[in-house]
């Protein structure tokens, strides 16, 4: 039986005079692209030219809401309520959707930025403001969660859309959780055929080896690689080959996940 | 025949900890809200709360684009590009959009804040970047004019649905142009009573006494009040009752205008 | 022997079109100035009025620098580095401080702001990280406290100029810790005798009554009065007032610590 | 007799997560450093790092304030008040300051931001305005202008410490005017060796050749490079040894112009 995966990788990171990321170079071989929305990154010029850029190669495209930290790029955690989050991330994929809309194509999904992730573990209640936004916005609308984290147990129970990543170019513990950054380099995949064979892995056999030999079980649809390492291009086109040599069909979510 | 009309003023324009306007008082008395989207005024919570404000008191619900410099509350020209402020625009009234959704109700209209009035006089092609947005958005949308303005003729050539303000607390001249703010006080009209029989003689003669007394002709759907006076609420319950008592329908604009 | 006392008031919070606290009728009344520098309050024209209005009647200044959360009022806890804390500092009191010189005035002192406290009190790296910043700025510069905190005894390592700060409109507990706000309205002190008697106590005595009815003991050289509660100015008066009738030389801290 | 000479460039003008220019290949071949001061690039961060990059290579400090626009760099035309413009410049000289005096050095000089050139073209009021905030803040402190403009002309009559500034990298025109940057690719230079002879024939003969090959006569004692360009510090190092083997002096303005 074909087995689908979805690969994406945020984009649209640059602000004003600022360039980051590898869009172009990026946008071809990826199928679901995670925009900034103007908090921590992408002005609304930037965000027009990342839509396009995405339609033109059939990526789909969801929100990447951030804290409204420019100068951190949100990845600092913000004391704020479950009611902030959730008016923040409304608001942020409100103006990404208008953007998807003057374009003719319709949002796929919501991926909380950065530091939402260590947010979310501490504070279930963000999660839930997290999965309701997101289903009050749009029923159909799916939201990115870690496999195994208290995260995503939390927001299976609202009854949002989930969705599971594995990440391409990092480690993970026996304990099903990513090597930490600031263990050193070897928390993070940097050679482009290392990070395709994990990622093939992951997505055919649900398996990771992990960073200490043994090999673990995941669940996961959506391939993430970060495109804003220097060779972020050269990793996500190593995975997609990968992918697809392994005999996997690589789609957005919305074109096999049904809506 | 019974005639229509529409009651709108600018709503939302608090910031975080910093209150400004009567929304509450206001709002019940008017049929249209121009709500504050971020940029000059308006962050997410406020949105969001002005919103529901609004839909709790059944008042339609348009953008109010504003340039992005909060310090001075977008009263100050920026030499943008069109295209620029068509993104600035699709940003704001997408991030908007979405409170309404969520609140089960449609935007109604686009009204640019401020200081846009000016630009568009000088600058016809920020008017079509203007009325291209709100078309690509949604093509039922209104764009909010005034009246014998270049900007109104100019938006008038690009097919977007038009409606024409005139103003209960502004004096006019014999141009059809507003008596400017800084010609003095008396370019106010500060006397509720006042702004009531000169709203009424607008929306039902369609004429304006201007101030050196002689009688124009207008034409115009809605009636706007400024809502960052110290009476403003005083101001526009007097015009509100003024309009019925002359045997005028106040509604919001889509409900007599069509969609 | 005579005794001196300052008095000290967040002033220039207002932003842009906005209005916050009742600077020109609390100014009068107090010795010291906490300015906001732009991050939480308080925009480059608010900070040259707030300047001008304090040299003009004989008050004190120090910079209020804030957390750089406008929309949030400067009241959530960001997770910043004390090396990014230090640089918010210094940038927003390098701000104020070029108003100062300006208007012929020096900088008196630096009163951080809102969640800084429970910031401190949690991380002491933060704590030195403001003290360092403060010293390397200009080795006369006070330094704002709280009475019987982690913070003030971690900046008191640093060798840092220490004022310990009383509150005239709050309760504190046998602890030596203030009632939280969120403890109810009893938390804060209201009546404008109640707040001038409470100061005198702590002033001229040493003492505070404590809200469970004990006496305890503190040693502070200003009292602090919330600006922006509705009778901010009627409590400040009140309470300088009682503090002349009670023999106390109000003054600000320069003119009797010694520089 | 000995010829001083000062090369000056924009320096400092990453923010947050982005990157721009190359300042650290730059900063070794420069005499005086524009330091953005948070408005339209440079964030605390940033600028403290600058500051430490330019003592630790000997090179002089000013600041390099901007219009209130991250989104557009400061490239934009704001319409400001003169007091406006006023305070704008004191808050981020004042930030800018506090980072110097620091790390131990004295602020050299002013250099206002991009369009503010233009601007003064055409607002004499805000070329007061610039001048007063420069000797309002430090007497001794310089302000940059171009050589030639009714900028300077206006400028001087301030009395204001006026250094004068010639392009290495920009073609002139017969009116002493830079050829704009929209009439084409001739208008900038990109070549080394040719922005070196440019700039020793500026700073030795006082002459420019311009784009239809006439001699004009300029004086100016600043040599100014554009450190965003690609190749900016290839052209940096060229122009700082063709003027060094012309026997010019390459120092900071401070240096030799007496304070």
């Amino acid at each position: 039986m074909a087995k689908f995966v979805d690969i994406n990788c945020d984009m649209g990171e640059s602000y004003g005079r600022w360039t980051l990321g590898h869009d172009e170079e990026v946008m071809p071989n990826i199928t679901s692209a995670n925009v900034a929305c103007g908090f921590h990154a992408g002005d609304p010029h930037v965000m027009r030219r990342t839509v396009e850029l995405a339609v033109r190669h059939g990526v789909a495209i969801g929100s990447h809401p951030g804290m409204p930290d420019l100068m951190g790029f949100g990845r600092r955690a913000i004391d704020v309520t479950p009611q902030e989050m959730k008016d923040y991330h409304r608001y942020q994929t409100g103006a990404l959707w208008a953007f998807c809309k003057a374009a003719g194509v319709e949002l796929q999904h919501v991926k909380p930025h950065g530091v939402h992730y260590s947010m979310f573990e501490q504070y279930p209640a963000l999660v839930r403001a997290t999965a309701e936004n997101v289903m009050e916005m749009d029923k159909h609308l799916f939201l990115f969660t870690l496999s195994d984290t208290k995260y995503e147990a939390e927001a299976k129970k609202t009854g949002v859309r989930i969705v599971s990543e594995g990440f391409a170019d990092r480690m993970y513990q026996a304990d099903k959780q990513m090597v930490p950054r600031k263990a050193g380099p070897h928390a993070m995949i940097t050679d482009p055929q290392q990070a395709a064979d994990h990622a093939v892995m992951m997505a055919k056999e649900g398996k990771i080896r992990t960073i200490d030999g043994t090999l673990i079980d995941v669940d996961i649809q959506t391939i993430c690689i970060h495109g804003d390492s220097p060779d972020a291009h050269k990793i996500v086109r190593a995975v997609r080959e990968g992918l697809e040599k392994a005999g996997l069909i690589v789609r957005p979510l919305r074109e096999w996940f049904g809506r």
